[in-house]
């Protein structure tokens, strides 16, 4: 099973302003170009999700629910009743990320996405995210939520691909190990 | 005149691990080819270098010293004496970077090579680097000195090229405002 992260940075690091606030990179993309990044090819090659009450809440503010036909399990140690806008479409869960990922690859899932800076930075951590696919925005934010964080030791990734975009966007997938 | 950093970062955007060791750069490149990524192109095309004490000192343990026929100006706020093995080699500067970067524009230079962590932020932070490439290692240290820090507000560049090598290597080359 693939354990995978696809999410953007700016040039310095980070995933999002100290307040959590996205709109810089919203606002990045001035390229009259209706390009996703490889958004929508990543989507269709995951069937499941894991991600932070944080993202949770987030995407809970966009006009629609983007994921409804992934299964998507939410790490939260503290809720455990789903919103009722959420019901049928989230599971939480709380607990070992080792037990996690081998439970859904039981159950099926192919493809794990990971989204949500301190989920992944977990992932990282425990060994269990096998590529990440880092789209470097160029802005320097100067402050904010960083990606990465603290590791255990050096962490050596290997290069599958890289590629620059018209909009000065720079998209780079790494893999790491797998499960 | 232009004013450029040429660096290398891990993916997390560290130029050195937290006691400023390299050798985990010195070691990321196992390709056999002889690849310089670009920086011999880069050296030719400068006349004229800024850096500050501690790259110097790093500098200065390497067997040769590199920067033969570039003028090298040292920051310091307390060296005043050039060490003897440096003699006509390099100058200590203290002071205000724009009347340097005026002064060394007046005197004839035509691209400044701006080198070090803290020497390139104070350079981005003034509104002077024109230009910055980043070659990024696929490597996670987890902890260390950083390339960028804090900025006053946020940072707008263009992307002028990126390129990837079989190493796994990604140089990218950002404009930011021209002097």
């Amino acid at each position: 099973m693939k354990v995978s992260a696809f999410i953007a940075t700016s040039l310095d690091g980070y995933i999002a302003k100290p307040d959590g606030d996205i709109n810089w990179l919203m606002e990045a993309d001035n390229s009259d170009a209706k390009e996703d990044y490889g958004y929508k090819e990543f989507s269709d090659s995951i069937d499941c999700m894991v991600m932070g009450r944080n993202t949770m809440e987030m995407v809970m503010s966009f006009p629609e629910w983007p994921y409804e036909n992934k299964r998507v399990i939410v790490l939260s140690n503290t809720l455990k009743i789903v919103p009722s806008q959420l019901k049928d479409k989230v599971e939480f869960y709380s607990g070992s990320l080792i037990k996690l990922v081998t439970q859904l690859k039981n159950e099926g899932c192919k493809r794990l996405y990971i989204d949500g800076g301190k989920t992944i930075q977990a992932f990282i951590n425990e060994e269990l995210l096998t590529d990440i696919t880092i789209t470097t925005i160029p802005i320097l934010l100067g402050e904010g939520l960083s990606l990465f964080g603290k590791t255990i030791h050096d962490i050596k990734l290997k290069l599958l691909e890289s590629n620059s975009y018209p909009s000065g966007f720079v998209k780079s997938t790494y893999e790491i190990d797998d499960v």
